[in-house]
């Protein structure tokens, strides 16, 4: 697990200013290697591109993909007291329990990619304060998620995927978008774990008084994480930030996980060049959050699960990408002639 | 490998007549249990519809797939006289030593997917005719192609892929796609490895041309395979039936694939239900057949190799939707509280 080199607020910031990019020798070994696989030009369309980048991050022309992680963050949320979700908060510690057992739709694809899996459950008894009514959390609590989320990588991990679990919190990810974004509550919201019409509108209600309650929250992305956030989202945040120092390539889940790695892209825009979008999904502002933050996704298959199942599904599209760029022979290799 | 049970173009077409469907009692088990899996109900999207699907071929509610086969039929094509390829016709018979030494996509992708990959060479000294002349197939030919693509196929394999190397065939398809489903020989056409717009052209023209010297191949789909095919894509079109006939799920590649695939449907309405689309290519017309067939694809990755890599790709997701529905805890097992 990595260490955390901060221990407030202000050193997780300055740490986002002063993170490495990718490496300009691997991106050209890489990119002259695509050019002479068995293969015509650009035939394995986004897979090249993927290949190309995955091997900028990780400083290696030839890279290969062999321990990806798969880590999923559970909090929970005082403003489920508002009846934002279609399921009761015990849900978060009962499904917690379900991925320690082995039992979630994650489990089995992080075993059907072979990644290893890991779940931190982040003070389920203390829920973060109710947003409507002042900051969701202090800033001693944001930093220690943060921090829980750093530690969480293991920095052997060549591919990170970050989950989350934590009932309530679609409604927090609307508010963070909100903040960050701008547009209407309503242009945010959507019927996370299955919400009906009145749902919705009481999650945009719920979402313009949490922003009326924390009026810094739109002035300051880590600000928003902290007054509409939960721990799971910071701790996304913070793993996210952790693999970056690391030169770990991460792919992005859904909407939850999109808010929470937004909030680093507006404080320190590039933050996020590390990462690539697992897929889109069905929770409605979730493309809407994509495009504002440059991502196409890999994946679209209306998954809306959130407990990183769309994104530990894309590891097998970059597992492929990977393969197929260092696998492969050059034309020279293989005595095939060229076009 | 499977046994041929017909020795004539009408003994296959009678077969084709009577194929198996899905078992309903399957369906339905595979249905109720997904309703009960710890997961808000829908929220795996496709992923859930595919395992019912997969399930109900397989007759069995609660399926794995351990043992994917993909194979890669090749073939030599006439009409590279007319010069529709970006790549000389020698190309066929090096990639396919490629194959055979583990050096192309495709072997890359059926290794991260634990899938068997073969290799059936079709005649590859003996081109198919030039279908701007007449028939690219004798009905012999075409049967023996369709037999060995047939044979190829292992019996106990769970989920196939069908793919093809064979220069010129998009050309090939492009033609069999105009006598399937009309329009025009320039709405059929693509780039294939990389033409130019005159290329382009040309591809159009040699079309029309073969549309007009087999003008039977507009009347009947089997003989638009025979006249305007190439072995490549009977041995695919061999190889589907053969699986539907062993209820053995198959995913669809590209555009020539499903071009070979399209005969089938055409020819017997149905005879495609236990195939699913692998991904949509970049070749322009493939978006247009997978419509005309009713397919949504999984992946949309610009991808336009050919050799079965979109398919072999969407093993992964396959693979990720069954590990899903047969691994997950039910909301009873796991003590989590339903919505």
């Amino acid at each position: 697990m990595s260490d955390v080199p901060f221990s407030s607020l202000a050193e997780f910031r300055a740490l986002l200013v002063g993170m490495p990019g990718p490496d300009a020798t691997a991106v050209e070994g890489a990119t002259d290697r695509n050019m002479n696989l068995t293969k015509p030009p650009a035939a394995l369309g986004r897979l090249e591109d993927l290949a190309i980048w995955y091997a900028g991050w990780r400083g290696d022309a030839r890279p290969e993909i062999k321990a990806p992680q798969v880590v999923i963050f559970a909090g929970n949320h005082g403003v489920t007291a508002r009846g934002v979700s279609a399921f009761p908060a015990e849900v978060t510690v009962q499904m917690v329990a379900n991925f320690q057992a082995g039992g979630a739709a994650v489990n089995q694809l992080s075993k059907t990619f072979g990644a290893k899996m890991d779940v931190v459950a982040l003070d389920l008894d203390t829920p973060t304060a109710d947003f409507t009514q002042g900051p969701a959390m202090s800033e001693a609590e944001l930093v220690a998620a943060l921090a829980a989320g750093w530690a969480a990588v293991d920095p052997n991990t060549d591919l990170l995927v970050t989950g989350e679990m934590g009932i309530g919190n679609t409604t927090s990810a609307a508010a963070i978008a909100h903040a960050l974004f701008g547009d209407t509550p309503k242009s945010w919201v959507g019927r996370g774990t299955g919400v009906d019409d009145a749902g919705l509108s009481l999650k945009a209600q719920v979402v313009g008084e949490g922003l009326a309650a924390n009026p810094g929250a739109a002035e300051d992305a880590l600000e928003a994480l902290r007054c509409l956030g939960g721990r799971e989202l910071a701790g996304m945040a913070g793993a996210i930030a952790a693999a970056r120092a690391a030169n770990i390539p991460v792919i992005l889940d859904g909407f939850i996980c999109c808010a929470a790695a937004a909030t680093l892209e507006k404080a320190v825009p590039g933050a996020l060049d590390h990462t690539v979008a697992g897929h889109v999904s069905a929770e409605a502002a979730h493309g809407r959050l994509l495009e504002a933050l440059g991502k196409e996704p890999l994946l679209s298959l209306g998954m809306r699960l959130g407990e990183g199942s769309g994104a530990a599904l894309a590891i097998g599209v970059m597992k492929g990408a990977v393969a197929c760029h260092s696998g492969m022979a050059t034309f020279a290799e293989a005595g095939v002639s060229e076009g």
